[in-house]
């Protein structure tokens, strides 16, 4: 029987505050230090491991972590969603992104289907269609190939397809998998459409247009935009468009689309990669099989977040770890740092599912919650970001947790020795000098030159960033968001919190304001 | 006579702490709401105004600000900075980077010369090379015309010059002053340089090495990753090279350049965009007189920063409220949201500029200090961020002050007119929708869908993103940032807080590891 209760009701999460705090940098020191790099790591799939010695916990902090994770019924919860209770409380839906890429427990119906069946139906059209666009089987007016893929959507339909499009280009470009290149449209800024548009051949170019609903404002009206400029060059859109939306959608069976693929409400848009919403873009740029071994990265990854153990569960151990940094330790922030030119994107994505996921102030049944709950989420590529915010980081008068990921091998495989190290062995090389010198520090009598330490992190540790690592490493973020919004007792799945700017968009519009607003939209010449 | 006093010591800081706070919901309602945002205005350069309406600010609060700017002499120490004393006490050095762009008080001699007359030097010789690139006078070894500009740089030299082309690449396009394409290499993942010179005509490629000592670690690395490439494709790569280095640099000099330009120890990197390190790339991609409107921009703002009166001087305005908001209300970060697809990396820009320059805790005598510093910077580009994050700045449990900017026009002016609204008035009902939402919320019994209201917003308006209209914005954030390092008494100049990770990174690489950096570095198979 699961209970959805309140974190500060738990008997665990008060006697939390009780345990020791960890001295991070004399922990982290010496034998001890290294007996704790070796001890305290969770293997994750694809070969990726979670290692989180320099988090700020010890046996004990852990134990205590175990007991949340069993009193708040983790293990029961994710147990709960993926057999198809009604998780997302606030709209009234399931919560099914798990099945797009593997059945984890019993058979879900929904709509009178199969749901893992009807995923798996989609992946299916899509791949015959990609492989009809490889083959040139499908091709523009002319008879030719189409050499670009853009895909118009914003938020859900955009970030997370945009970064794993970026973090896979060039693993697709060495590994003979790349077929098109993929550009997207997301911003209502005109200038988004028109600099894309500039930049390729419309005429070899088929445009995905990504919409739940079919009434998202920026995607119709970039779709818009889109098929002007496709007329203009005296084209047919609807040779160049194809759809992905809910079978619902007024787009589902429209004669301006070439095909239509499609999502449903049980699949927010921040969980939507592996969903038609990813797998058209991604199926179309390096092929249907690249986008399975993504779909098996990310179930295979899945699979770890059902252990019991919390030291066998990595998304579980990082979500209570997380945790415990908001609401014990009191940090306000988390920073999301791969050392990969490639997950250049990815902690833009993660921002978005992180933060509109438990950025919420009420819990799932709509009451208060007297804790905070989710922590800003930011982040750049290293080494980057160490010629940037890291300064604040270091000696900044806040605390940022830090989540480092690292690869052992680069993607393209050109590099070059100066000094006698490769290129990729010195960004590992400084991955690992950070988090010792955010762990331990280095005093120094000359104030401005000390680094006090005691600034926790965490590294996932891969040997390269594929199609399987990848969404590995993807579901591992997800599953971390959804255990911590059981934690914190929220409903992760919706996202009230963008309708009023919405709604006020359309006032100002309609020319239906006064007051301030009226004022500002007067300064903004609408 | 200039006295450099902790923020806690000023009398009117602590007064600051007993004014009545301002109830936002309440103040920016009615006609009140109006008044606020007629009145709420401060008039920056190339007609672009810091609209302050919407932050948690009354005409007490104000005062109280004023009183700390006096308190504080904010404008004394602009004075002291741009007449050349040692501000950047932790390098014992000058801070010049107004004299790029214009002479605000007395001449400043250094190194033996006249730094205003050096700066513009640096440009005219900028400006005649990158006129014979244009006219193909300077040409690879084949004699054919240079296409593309290359950046190679991490940090100051990579993050302003990438925000500020990425701004301009369209409107400059749009307004035939388009010369060149540019890329940029920055990470020492050999996957950013191998992707970088996959894209490009190498042989038609022209390469800016930056580095001010000329030993900066990824810098060099990827110098010789793209020499390995120019040879391997026979090309001779002192004739696809320039350098942008200090005088004394073993890079001024050499025979491995094409030309050198020069920077000096009084332009911190983040501080560069305006000196050669932005220079270079950016008349070479769109010309020198659009980077001398860019210039005349930034001296514009620059001279608003110089007035006394609080109300007149947008930066310092802007600073006091980031003060007031940081250690009174008790913020720890702050977004910047620009609502413009041009200004995309802005935010990442800025990020740096205001991390790297405050994220201290100690003061420029190097003594710790009590109160909290530089606050965390992060954002993207509306609308997209409102898909993503904002679910958690509308309702988490955190407050996020924010920084929106805004523009009447659109760069590529070529829009669509979709249910009676082109997208440039959606972009601009959305952000002033945004405003109003963020301030006033919306009462709703339905607590999931109820909006507390109560977020503080800061908005610049402008016409439009151009070159002049850049150079404002910029020299605003740079003065903002300058002016919160003298009220929280730092040294924004120096950056020590990036020193250990090189330090030890360096020991990695050379195998002279033990303990928990060992075990690493193992892991990271280095």
């Amino acid at each position: 029987m699961i209970t959805w209760n309140n974190l500060d009701t738990l008997a665990s999460y008060k006697k939390l505050f009780e345990v020791e705090k960890v001295n991070l940098a004399e922990a982290m020191s010496g034998e001890n230090g290294a007996e704790r790099v070796r001890k305290y790591s969770v293997p994750m799939a694809e070969g990726l491991a979670y290692n989180f010695a320099a988090k700020q916990v010890d046996d004990k902090v852990l134990d205590g972590l175990k007991e949340l994770a069993e009193e708040a019924q983790l293990t029961e919860k994710f147990e709960a969603l993926y057999n198809g209770e009604v998780i997302n409380t606030g709209e009234k839906r399931l919560v099914l992104h798990h099945l797009t890429r593997g059945q984890l427990g019993n058979t879900v119906e929904a709509d009178g289907v199969d749901k893992r069946a009807f995923y798996v139906e989609q992946q299916r059209k899509i791949a015959e269609f990609a492989q009809k666009v490889h083959k040139g089987e499908i091709t523009n007016g002319a008879g030719e190939k189409f050499t670009t893929v853009v895909q118009i959507g914003i938020g859900g339909s955009d970030l997370g397809p945009r970064a794993m499009y970026l973090a896979l280009e060039n693993w697709a470009k060495k590994n003979n998998a790349f077929k098109m290149e993929a550009r997207f449209i997301s911003n209502v800024d005109p200038d988004d459409a028109a600099a894309v548009l500039y930049g390729i051949d419309v005429a070899h170019s088929i445009f995905i247009l990504v919409s739940k609903s079919g009434t998202t404002l920026e995607t119709l009206t970039n779709e818009s935009f889109v098929k002007d400029a496709l007329s203009r060059e005296g084209l047919d859109p609807s040779k160049h468009m194809i759809a992905v939306t809910s079978e619902t959608s007024p787009l589902a069976k429209s004669d301006d689309y070439l095909a239509a693929f499609f999502m449903d409400d049980y699949i927010g848009g921040r969980y939507s990669s592996t969903s038609a919403v990813g797998g058209a873009v991604l199926s179309l740029a390096f092929g249907p099989e690249v986008f399975s071994q993504f779909l098996e990265g990310a179930a295979a990854e899945d699979k770890t977040a059902l252990n019991e153990d919390v030291l066998e569960n990595p998304a579980m151990l990082d979500a209570l770890i997380g945790v415990y940094e908001r609401n014990v330790l009191k940090y306000p922030s988390t920073a999301v740092l791969p050392y990969s030119q490639a997950l250049s994107r990815f902690p833009a994505h993660l921002q978005q599912l992180d933060m509109e996921s438990n950025g919420k102030s009420v819990n799932r049944f709509g009451q208060p919650v007297d804790y905070v709950t989710g922590p800003l989420i930011f982040g750049e590529p290293g080494t980057n970001g160490q010629h940037s915010f890291y300064q604040l980081l270091h000696q900044g008068t806040d605390i940022v947790p830090l989540q480092f990921i690292g690869f052992r091998h680069n993607q393209m495989d050109t590099d070059v020795v100066i000094q006698e190290s490769t290129s990729q062995q010195k960004l590992c090389a400084n991955v690992a000098a950070q988090i010792m010198a955010f762990a331990c520090g280095k005093a120094d009598e000359n104030l401005n030159k000390n680094f006090e330490g005691g600034r926790p992190s965490s590294i996932i540790i891969g040997d390269q960033v594929n199609p399987r690592s990848l969404g590995a490493l993807l579901a591992h973020f997800e599953n971390k968001v959804m255990f911590q919004g059981f934690l914190w007792n929220l409903n992760s799945f919706d996202q009230e919190g963008v309708q009023l700017g919405k709604v006020l968009a359309k006032r100002v519009l309609a020319h239906e304001t006064d007051g301030a607003l009226k004022v500002y939209s007067d300064l903004l010449n609408i």
